[in-house]
């Protein structure tokens, strides 16, 4: 079963990478662009078959050691 | 208009950070993880109002600065 983890940081925490894209996207002429956000994409493989098992599963994942859930905010999908 | 592109290493690339994933993983006991990728997830808010533009647009900015095509893949999303 594949699960996908999207880390971002929580709106309000600086986000010097997403900053530094809008930066190089303007130095590039891509004009209309009024704001860049970006984050971290994880996916994963799992030999759990039960949807609910293995989202709780990655839940933990998230808490324990993909996000910072102090400054960082996650979501998953599952298959 | 918001879009998000996933950048991912392509399949065959090796990816460190996601093997570093998965080592952590398994050194705080999550077994039953087959395979970890991890890429890059970027949000993009545009003044652009039709889908097809943006889409476009946005796969301008890929091939041009978000993506590394020789070693990355991308995947737009739009809405």
């Amino acid at each position: 079963m594949k699960a996908r983890v999207h880390v971002m940081l929580k709106d309000g925490v600086l986000d010097p990478q997403g900053a530094a894209v809008a930066h190089a996207l303007g130095a590039l002429g891509f004009d209309g662009v009024e704001g860049v956000r970006q984050g971290k994409v994880i996916d994963l493989e799992l030999v759990e078959t039960d949807t609910a098992a293995a989202e709780a599963r990655v839940r933990e994942m998230c808490e324990k050691l993909l996000a910072n859930t102090v400054i960082e905010r996650y979501d998953i999908e599952i298959g």
